[in-house]
């Protein structure tokens, strides 16, 4: 265990002692919502998500005024067993791309006024192929669960997450056959769009990652250290800490979730500040968001990460929390109602 | 037949004469995304909406630079009949609240950078009540529709259509079972927020508008001036105006997609260029985009009107034009592929 990392005890502490919703920030603003001049209820989903987000920011009256998107990008050693269509050297050139704003993400921030971070987790250094041994060390995994505490460091009131790293659909599909069972093939997507002998290759991969760790899989965090990646085990810090922080969370697709998952397995109520961001079109994401009882915003057919379908779902967070806080109540704007 | 209004068989020349897409463009947007620095397909439904946008303005760089929410506002005779939660002095105001920036499209409008008007569609003097009279003679109803067209005569790249007047959702069910059949319960929704016995009110003035006008409701404008009502007649203008114009149409909710099921109905391709921005949890509103062959893009329970959903699209549709603009080609950021 490095001095630098936390071990994985007092990751475990911290987790079970999540604290819950601002219970009178919610009720303020569902006090709030039916005085607003509109029908009760007409705006659906926005209004559960201004409470949300009041809930969780502990504010009556919630607010966003420095949104950001955070981008986790790892290298993964799996990728040897040939489980992506792109080559590995494609993680360098779009940091390069995030940096020059030439990424989706990047147009998505600048549409929506969201800020942007990149965190480069030793992008030239893969982890471990999982089919071969554990991806990291645990000293090394609860070091990077850590970095991911820091990244939201510099402040955000709404935290959208996304990730980066060729190969790292096939540790995510590892991971959710680890924890909810079944065969490798319901979990496996095509990810960035391999073939069908591409598809073989992955699904190859996670029975072979499932058999060689079989006997370590009881432990959520054991199943994040052997089979995920970096980018997974920073995003895993990351939700832990904007929930101290109390900063709510926009999920992205299927990647992004398996650090949801992982903290879900341990204690189901510590990743209750988030939210999905939406349905991505990658392989069993629409089965493990009913895994974990997160209905997405968006259902858009995206596949991408970057955090795009988060960034997206931050412009209808956004909204939300403009709606509820900007409308004048029937009283102010004396409008009239039949009682 | 009133000088200031177009006669209906002017009308249905427009309707049928309205031009297709822009295949160049279309084809154009879909040469490049396929050389964007992303997956094949990966942004889903942002990539056809990109190439919607593309096609429909006739450019194949596609570019939303003025968008504008319209919400026309009209008066109904049959709220005498008691078909709504509130009374109709609360469409002046809402006009009021419109103005002073109180309402939840005014958020909506601030939050994406919409351009926001409203039309006040003689909201003083209600249309004639359809259980006992035509809602419009035909010269008002098509001078209406005129009206329409004027209204977006400033100039906009991107048209939401919105919509408000206390009673409107049963003009819009008596369409909607004049087009498709059925009985009238299966057409009409709660509205407002009606309760069993305003409901129970709903259907019955369905159900006698029908029945009274039974012998002219073969022909779609014939269906929009009994049963309608001026908010609606104006949106078939606008939509019109809007395909002549090359503007890309976003449709709100219930009644905003009953102006499109009148021009459906008379010429399905009269309205291709029309997305349908959200799923209202009014009534039968998935069913009538499914009769129109509208895909929505949110699904968010909302059923407020104003525009509302159309408004929260237009931050998707917004997006997905920066994307498709704004991202580099793979050749451009040097990002290696595979082939």
């Amino acid at each position: 265990m490095s001095a630098s990392g936390l071990p994985f005890d007092d990751i475990r502490v911290l987790i079970h002692s999540c604290q819950g919703p601002d219970e009178a920030a919610y009720a303020a603003v569902k006090a709030r919502e039916d005085q607003l001049i509109k029908p009760r209820g007409a705006l659906g989903r926005l209004e559960s998500i201004a409470a949300h987000v009041a809930a969780w920011q502990g504010k009556a009256m919630p607010r966003i005024n420095r949104p950001m998107v955070a981008i986790f990008a790892g290298s993964h050693g799996v990728t040897a067993k040939g489980v992506s269509a792109f080559p590995s050297d494609v993680n360098r050139a779009m940091l390069a791309s995030f940096s020059a704003g030439h990424a989706a993400i990047n147009q998505l921030c600048k549409s929506f006024d969201l800020g942007l971070k990149v965190f480069d987790l030793a992008i030239d250094l893969p982890t471990g192929d999982i089919t071969e041994g554990p991806a990291l060390e645990e000293a090394a995994c609860a070091a990077t669960i850590g970095f991911g505490m820091e990244a939201i460091a510099n402040g955000t009131d709404l935290l959208c997450l996304g990730e980066m790293g060729i190969g790292n659909t096939t540790p995510a599909a590892a991971i959710y056959a680890a924890l909810y069972g079944g065969k490798a093939g319901e979990w496996v997507g095509r990810g960035t769009g391999v073939d069908d002998k591409g598809y073989a290759r992955k699904v190859a991969a996670v029975e072979a990652a499932l058999a060689l760790h079989r006997d370590h899989l009881g432990d959520p965090l054991e199943v994040l250290r052997r089979l995920g990646g970096r980018e997974i085990a920073a995003m895993v810090g990351a939700i832990l800490a904007a929930r101290v922080e109390r900063v709510p969370v926009i999920l992205d697709g299927y990647v992004v979730t398996a650090a949801a998952a992982i903290l879900h397995a341990i204690e189901p109520s510590s990743i209750a500040h988030c939210l999905a961001g939406h349905c991505s079109a990658e392989g069993a994401h629409a089965r493990v968001l009913e895994k974990l009882g997160l209905q997405p915003i968006l259902d858009l057919g995206l596949r991408l990460g970057e955090g795009s379908g988060a960034a997206l779902a931050a412009s209808i967070v956004k909204a939300a929390v403009a709606c509820h806080t900007g409308m004048a109540t029937f009283s102010e704007a004396a409008v009239p109602t039949l009682n």
